[in-house]
């Protein structure tokens, strides 16, 4: 016989497509579920479909909106714009409360080895937007990761010649970090971007 | 300005009433169902609804039951039953293709601190079953806890004056353990019931 009744086990399922969901953590989940109210399962429901129905891309910036621009674009001096790799980079560096200008997310970074090409990314969409003037600084904030480096330069390669200003973040040791336990690419990047005091 | 747009920072509210879930781990589980397709979600939002709907408690043994009564106190032979706690306890044991026979699910062991006492449980229920006859043996399957130990007992010391045989679930060392790295407890309880070769 079947463990689970089929309701469950159809619940469990999908708990599973989640990313790093187990069988053990999907049961937990779908416990739960059973466990809540009509209204609560109502509103979990809801909720799903709803991001379905109402998250689009800011045709500007391509980051998740409701419209079809979102409130950075809307709201804020397009004269500096940082360059991401994925919209959930953009929450990141907005917990900072630090960054007063617009985004860019590319939807992933040049890969060649994944069959990646620049064509695949957006980076039309981001020599549009700058052709239409008006930017300063163009701030290339992906990932320090090999496809995120090669990304950030091709795209600076691409912007320079244009007569913009492209920078990188820092890399260095993390703050709060002993320099026993900073690993050697960021130590030797440290030495190297050291600073006048 | 919010960091999620409204109906991602709803969905990530929703996830994290999940247990174990935490503000990054719903974010990760939002962000999965974003890149779903419209039917992904619209499946993953009816196995929730669906649940809510379908799934019953078996009139008989409490376990989950798409219909009145479960497919295990259908088609299987009552005359022994197990006690457990909760459904997840009987998932459990039904991975383990051992038992043949059939359950009770108390929802709950009696727990004084907690406010929780024998007629807060599905006891009543259990008495009401077995007075019917054709029981032979009840196993307490609950948990080996204050509170597990305590429903056990006291379920035990109810039945035994109706002469059913009431067993408990072996306590000792587990499978593959080193004796060093048994806890005490378990190991002074392997000591006790030890048996003969």
């Amino acid at each position: 016989m079947k463990v689970y009744i089929e309701p469950i086990g159809k619940l469990i399922n999908e708990f599973s497509k989640l990313p790093g969901v187990g069988a053990k953590t999907a049961q937990r989940f779908a416990y739960k579920v059973v466990n809540m109210n009509y209204d609560e399962a109502k509103a979990f429901a809801d909720a799903i479909i709803n991001v379905k129905n109402n998250v689009h891309y800011c045709k500007i910036c391509g980051n998740f909106s409701e419209g079809d621009v979102c409130d950075v674009c809307k709201t804020r001096s397009s004269d500096t714009i940082c360059v991401v790799k994925e919209p959930k980079d953009v929450v990141a560096i907005e917990k900072l409360n630090e960054f007063n200008g617009v985004y860019h997310v590319l939807h992933g970074t040049i890969s060649p080895l994944d069959g990646i090409g620049p064509n695949d990314i957006n980076i039309k969409e981001l020599l549009n937007r700058i052709s239409q003037g008006g930017v300063n600084e163009v701030i290339m904030a992906t990932n320090p990761d090999v496809e995120g480096e090669a990304t950030a330069m091709y795209i600076s390669n691409l912007l320079k010649p244009l007569g913009i200003k492209v920078t990188r973040l820092a890399h260095g040791i993390p703050i709060g970090t002993d320099l026993e336990y900073a690993d050697e690419v960021s130590l030797a990047r440290a030495f190297i971007d050291r600073k006048a005091l």
